[in-house]
């Protein structure tokens, strides 16, 4: 598919950082619109809401694929009502391609304890030709 | 499982009152978690979607059931990269069933065309005895 | 302003009971909508993300009254770029009262450290009549 | 401050790249933290918005700037108790400016009728050097 939305780009931007640009936006996106969604340990739950993360993503624009695991382990059983969780930066880990013109990048958004942050970070980015897509 | 929130709540409470409360958390909680959640007509997320929001309603207190509809005739197939639409107010129908001692609070949402509005209301409340739990 | 949706309720639904679903509502969006935004010690952020709160839960339907209380002694100076956090179930208070026709329901938001959980619950509900509105 | 989390990244990313990824994750925490949020047309809830906006981005990592406005003409008087609307992709305008050592990216997102889709773009990257930071 073309892209009717290039021309409002700066036109000095590369498919290599258009690839990272869409990247970005997909962590964000998961990041800002499924954490605090409510979570038990139920592995059907927990399975369900990684595919929905997972397709969901692939609806927006240039996303290649995108991996979601989130870790029950730390979930344990309901003893009483008030007794379960939520989707955070602390137990997601998501990582995602997106791919523009010739240029693929990878990001990741995880946990990272020496900073106590969920972190999105690129880590790595391929490009076929350095020229513009 | 007991309640051990019972006693903040105004002790005049009744069951039928309590249940209603939480229903209309359910709803609140559906509608404002979920909506905005980026979407397509790909049937396998649509599906995921309706069992996420489903087992995510049921991990909160006092919810005995959640039946979730996403309308997915109105949405089209994708011709450009920006053609996906968002889980809203226009496309989900929903109805829980909140349960607290003897009593049931069945409420839904849906979009009302008359008001123009995505309504939550109360379609019926079941009190096997009107006594306090 | 009369009530176009009454018509859709449970017939049997008081004014009581209807100011009750209407407070949780208002809970429930406030948690749901507002929870995860990112906020640091800058009081003008916090206090222009509590006039936000109180005044979006003003638009919707019967709110009478919406306090909100952000609690900043917990949040500390930025030291790297990284060290700021989110508006959460545990930093956040609020009061919302919802009138129905002659009932008032005041109901709350906060985080209770016996069940380590963001209760909602109604503190008190007020009816000039018994009757139906 | 310096970047504790730089070596997470890629080494071949540049000064330039990663200010492109930070304006983008700027724009989507706006659009999928934000959107959804129950507005009128009072000023003061308009103006308040916009400010928590613009605020909240600025305690995000290597953010420089961020205007807010969000299009109040299109909404109405209150007629009935249901009539208010949300933050949506078709009411907010944003800028963001993001700096990373001796970059600086300018993004922003907008409703473009063309695609009628509220579009995230890079309006304008300077580098001082383009050199890595």
């Amino acid at each position: 598919m073309s892209d009717p939305a290039s021309k409002y780009f700066d036109p000095s931007i590369t498919d290599r950082e258009r690839a990272i640009f869409e990247a970005a936006i997909a962590l964000a996106m998961i990041y800002h619109k499924f954490t605090g969604i409510p979570i038990s340990s139920d592995k059907r739950l927990i399975s369900s809401l990684e595919e929905t993360i997972r397709l969901s993503s692939a609806t927006q624009p240039f996303k290649e694929s995108t991996d979601v695991k989130i870790k029950t382990g730390i979930l344990k059983k309901k003893k009483n009502p008030y007794d379960y969780t939520e989707l955070s930066g602390r137990n997601i880990d998501v990582k995602v391609v997106a791919r523009y013109g010739g240029a693929e990048a990878t990001a990741r958004l995880r946990f990272i304890r020496e900073i106590s942050y969920p972190l999105m970070y690129i880590e790595k980015v391929k490009s076929r030709h350095n020229v513009k897509g």
